[in-house]
């Protein structure tokens, strides 16, 4: 049954409001990977994790922290969903390796090295040249190690993911994108990026932003559990979670926020175009708060068993955090 | 036994190495109140909580970071001696009410709501006119109150201290300060401070810092002891506790900090004059690691039985941390 099941959103940036936490809860999903900053330095990191503390304060019916796997036991058995924060760019630690430890103890259990641009870290994904992960990235890969705190790579490019993957002594994760053999993108990922990540433990989330994805906003369930299931095939069921990006109800200043931050004067239109610059249209079967369970149920008429499709949708993820959060003692 | 005893320094900022933490060790202390920042704001207050990690790392043979009373158990069972972080002023916070919690999440315990001067918060020892706890400052008490962030009053003005006694719902702290009677100065309390301040639950921690004692530097242990044993006729002594203000082998640099922060152009010689701008001599019989066991020892001879100065020394600091530290649920 899907509701007994632990359901794991590997990545959303929605607009949260006490309504969309509703929506959440009444999804039968058990946790949820939010977003706490795009391009915030350390400083304005703190107002953001701020900002979630009253969400927490007014939503305690609905919502909880999650700083451990045990915390989302605890969610699942209380009815509530728990919530844990990521970075999706290293601005929060700036140029401090110290950094790392403060912001882990706050609840940042997850930072992506880059974000689509060079970082003092490693290089993104929209960069000409990738010149791999940098000094202070193999530094920061190590703390991020020691700490508990997962390196996820979704934005990166390619030799900086595949040296992070060799870098990192513990697994890493791409917590939202898909595989470049089920669209061509800049944001998906080769089977050499995937089949290196998964033979060092790591694990990728699928996307359901339609700039990720065949067809766009008109792929179908089926073909986006048929992709589901050519990774299975590839790397093997284990390796693979629910990473949607889901972001909601949020305006277009933020979708700006995320592409251009404060790098750009010009306009960057990121993975849509100067004729095509707002928010994609959602999937109609990922739209509302039965994303989640139709996917369950299109895993398994895709041939999956109930047991596998519950590991992508979201047990894969509960044992790949309880492994990774755990600080080296 | 002094060493079965818990012993707890409710205030000290000495210059952390390896070679202070070994005479820490060597001390008996259980846990020690260790001042993270006196004026950082709150980026510059992670960088502090950075190197406190650091210390963590790099001396867990010696020492071990306090988060709950749980924790100081923890530190007396594997002979370590346990440090919990405050600051000295409400600078972490600086005008955002949501950092109160954010910065108990990254382990500052206890704050000051003024370091001498007026703050956001309240009125500061040193200046000459009083208004009480500011608007803000109501707040920011509801919300200590709320997150389990103890209040301390020690460097504050005696209306704005009567006030945060009142407002708060919790009893709160001077951490470091003496009765005035014992010495005049303007660090030091009323009896109706004092009064006050027990008869809401609250405690006074007893200072070492040589301005704040009859003779100063000169000041010897019977008389210290004296002054313990006339607030306990005052205020019974459960209220009563240490906090030794100890600032060993710091360089001048650090007391202008304290003293004149960011604020000040002209030099502020906060308890000293421009004759006597140095650090104060250290009290002969509390300058090494047996100055804690001596007051235990003075407190003895003074006419205190072993229990109750076993609880100035250490148990009602414990059993007042036990209560403020947890959140209200």
């Amino acid at each position: 049954m899907y509701q007994d099941r632990i359901i794991i959103d590997g990545l959303q940036y929605c607009n949260w409001d006490r309504a969309y936490f509703e929506t959440l809860k009444a999804s039968g999903i058990t946790a949820v990977h939010a977003t706490v900053v795009y391009h915030e330095t350390a400083r304005e990191t703190l107002t953001r994790f701020a900002q979630w503390n009253l969400h927490f304060e007014h939503n305690s019916d609905l919502i909880m922290p999650i700083m451990s796997m045990e915390d989302v036991t605890t969610a699942k058995a209380t009815g509530r969903v728990g919530i844990f924060l990521g970075a999706q760019n290293c601005s929060p630690i700036e140029d401090e390796i110290g950094l790392i430890s403060v912001m882990r103890q706050q609840g940042l259990l997850i930072m992506q090295l880059t974000y689509n641009n060079q970082s003092l870290l490693a290089t993104g994904c929209y960069e000409q040249e990738d010149a791999g992960v940098t000094r202070f990235g193999k530094q920061a890969i190590a703390e991020m190690n020691r700490v508990g705190m997962i390196v996820d790579m979704s934005h990166s490019a390619e030799r900086s993911t595949l040296e992070a993957i060799d870098i990192s002594s513990r697994p890493i994760c791409i917590s939202h994108a898909n595989p470049n053999f089920a669209h061509p993108a800049l944001r998906n990922k080769s089977n050499e990026v995937i089949e290196s990540l998964a033979n060092r433990g790591g694990l990728i989330g699928f996307s359901l932003y339609p700039f990720h994805l065949p067809n766009s906003s008109q792929c179908t369930l089926e073909a986006f559990c048929q992709m589901v299931a050519d990774s299975a095939e590839l790397v093997g069921v284990e390796h693979l979670a629910i990473g949607s990006d889901l972001c909601l109800n949020q305006p277009q200043e933020v979708l700006e926020w995320m592409r251009n931050g404060r790098w750009s004067k010009a306009m960057d239109y990121g993975e849509g175009s100067s004729s095509n610059s707002g928010w994609p249209d959602a999937l109609p079967w990922f739209c509302d708060s039965k994303g989640m369970e139709n996917i369950y149920h299109g895993l398994i008429r895709q041939g999956f068993s109930e047991t596998e499709s519950s590991q992508v949708m979201g047990e894969n993820w509960f044992n790949f955090l309880q492994d990774g959060l755990t600080p080296v003692s």
